[in-house]
């Protein structure tokens, strides 16, 4: 070992590299980048993070050898909490959203082998065709209804799962529903396609990467088999961590136990889930501050709080939309605040400007507004979601005193 | 949507519950617990922590849609440095160790269809063991020497690897060493069986899940194709976060561009890796914490460093040998500070005393000490890693004294 001499040496430089990793998006700032604001930490969780802040220090009180089985802090109390919360019969954290998919997806390969077609909306997030191309199969996208609102409608679902079951004489694996998407922010109903996955019998997942922890969401009313959520993206939790929610049905599809064994030691781990790798990657400061940010995020999907952050998108957009040559997209008036505001607007001021693309992202920063995106100006993307109404009146005043200064009003 | 009424209602109850998750283990204990010691945050981490506790507050400057491709915080750079630092070409965090030899059976198990069977040593960690079962491989143990050093002979290596190439007319597809073994943290030194790998032609993983950032690797040195490291268990890391490790040849094998296509939307997302299902589940504390501690993890797995940390652990062990009907296993003396003993004498004070087996876990807390499992009194597991000289010996005093409390010196 001691002639084990490696490459890289400590120096005062690589100390001073890495010793200030501070966040430029600080207090100063407000925050609109569309995948931050449902993620940001409730006090609660902040508290909890500082107390869990070292390596696996949620697992100091495992005696069972399962995350999902630690009493102190109570896991075992926020799983079954959080599955009478989205109202389905279970509940395993994950890595992330992403993997919840990519598992719901190889264990019903292993359940119908002759299946091999998973139908989705044209608007899902690109995890989703990942979750697909890991587990060898095929899309079939189901078509939104196009510009400016790209809205699905549920009948179309029916035809593609129709034209799956005449074209392969099976029909698909999976229906994934992305309830909120990314792109546009639209807000998809899940009860009348859970209704028709449930007349063709095909399981029926939804995506709510971006709903679940902002919106409602009731799996048994819609049909749903497995959810998919994220904790980052959506439940103030500090990432990585994901849900996968599971009915009854699939318990033991899901939770399958491990059966290798030792050939000289005859060592077994009976005790632990394949599917997860004995315990899913959350040990540390993302299941604690998901547990502690939870009574939060039952408050603040009640409907009340819900329809309050309606009203605050709906009035920037009422606002934005003087500008000329700016084109809200996706269904209005909207339900979740994440919006795709199309800037023709702002790009023809692009064309002239000696920033170019890069002037629109910098006149919101020199007005304390970060998270869009750099060199974009023919598109924004924003979420006002659990921005004060001072914030939000403030966002709305600095968007239109942008435009009035390059004579857009 | 209004009609989306979820079961678990919002309640000061609901409130209370989650709202106060605090952690036993503070300031005020001294915490021996064999998995925590190596996890502990340095201030930079701390720091960092805090700074980037939101959601994926990692991801604010994600300009290429890849968290390998992030500069502001320098993760490329750190990539960069953390290779060098292992000497070897590539670097890619993932969930966790586990992860990291899940993805090197898959990725070998497509380059070498006919091959399944995976030789480890028969002192691996129960994931080592649910890697190759989720991957539908076969393992087959190297036998160490037996009670009471568990020692590993580099030559058993070659007989199974012989014995798997008669069996089965076709190479191990991998074989597995553990560095250092969660059980009775014997160092196992990876250069003579990186050799015999060579010899055959078979690739080398080395799992330094407990030894990565605790003892310096030099993976060109010893052979090493693959390397598994574990952030949260050994590298000052808020948890979960892997390291996997990976020489050049394997570079396309491990870093698989996605190639799905939506049949209708013709999306595609070349840009992702499929292997790590776009980015791999660390966005938020755990790499930038792993990131902020780097430097003191190349600074305290410097020779000057480790050889005090042995120091530290042998002192204890010297020390409570005195003690009767005490045995200490594993090879000796330590270089890493994972250690297992053997306390006949405590289990027999256990038979008559009130509290059974949960009298010793209850002596220590007492004293300030925790971290030890509870109702086992026939076997400690304790870990002095980065204990000051000064807890070092009260941890050896409070040892001394409970042993002097029952007679036992």
């Amino acid at each position: 070992m001691r002639d084990n001499l490696t490459n890289l040496k400590y120096t005062n430089e690589l100390q001073q590299k890495y010793s200030n990793l501070t966040r430029s998006v600080n207090e100063e700032f407000i925050n609109i980048h569309p995948i931050q604001r449902g993620g940001i930490l409730t006090p609660e969780a902040y508290k909890a993070l500082i107390a869990y802040a070292d390596g696996y220090s949620l697992c100091d009180n495992c005696l069972k050898g399962r995350i999902d089985k630690i009493e102190n802090p109570p896991v075992i109390e926020f799983l079954k909490d959080s599955a009478s919360y989205f109202n389905i019969e279970n509940i395993m954290p994950t890595g992330a959203a992403r993997k919840a998919k990519q598992i719901v997806m190889k264990i019903l390969s292993k359940k119908y082998p002759k299946r091999k077609t998973v139908v989705v909306d044209s608007l899902a997030h690109y995890t989703t065709y990942l979750a697909i191309e890991t587990n060898d199969l095929r899309v079939r996208e189901v078509p939104h209804e196009g510009y400016p609102e790209f809205q699905l409608n549920s009948e179309r679902f029916r035809e593609i799962i129709n034209y799956v079951i005449k074209q392969e004489s099976e029909p698909p694996l999976l229906v994934v529903l992305t309830h909120v998407d990314y792109k546009y922010g639209n807000y998809n109903d899940p009860n009348p396609i859970g209704e028709i996955c449930q007349e063709f019998d095909i399981p029926f997942l939804l995506n709510a990467a971006y709903s679940g922890g902002i919106l409602p969401i009731d799996c048994k009313n819609a049909h749903i088999d497995f959810l998919a959520c994220s904790g980052h993206k959506s439940m103030a939790a500090s990432g990585p961590i994901g849900l996968l929610g599971f009915k009854e049905e699939y318990y033991e599809d899901v939770m399958v136990h491990s059966k290798i064994e030792g050939n000289i030691t005859n060592k077994s781990f009976h005790n632990k889930i394949c599917t997860f790798m004995g315990c899913p990657p959350v040990y540390g400061a993302p299941l604690v501050t998901l547990m502690a940010s939870f009574p939060t995020i039952v408050k603040r999907t009640q409907e009340k709080y819900v329809s309050e952050e309606s009203k605050k998108v709906n009035y920037v957009i009422k606002n934005i939309q003087k500008i000329k040559d700016l084109k809200v997209l996706g269904v209005l008036p909207k339900i979740h605040p994440l919006t795709n505001v199309e800037t023709e607007c702002f790009q023809k001021v692009a064309e002239t400007h000696p920033r170019r693309g890069f002037f629109l992202r910098e006149e919101f920063k020199e007005r304390g507004i970060i998270g869009m995106l750099p060199g974009i100006s023919k598109e924004i993307k924003f979420n006002t979601f659990n921005l004060t109404w001072d914030q939000v009146q403030y966002f709305t005043q600095v968007f239109m005193d942008i435009a009035k200064k390059y004579q857009l009003l």
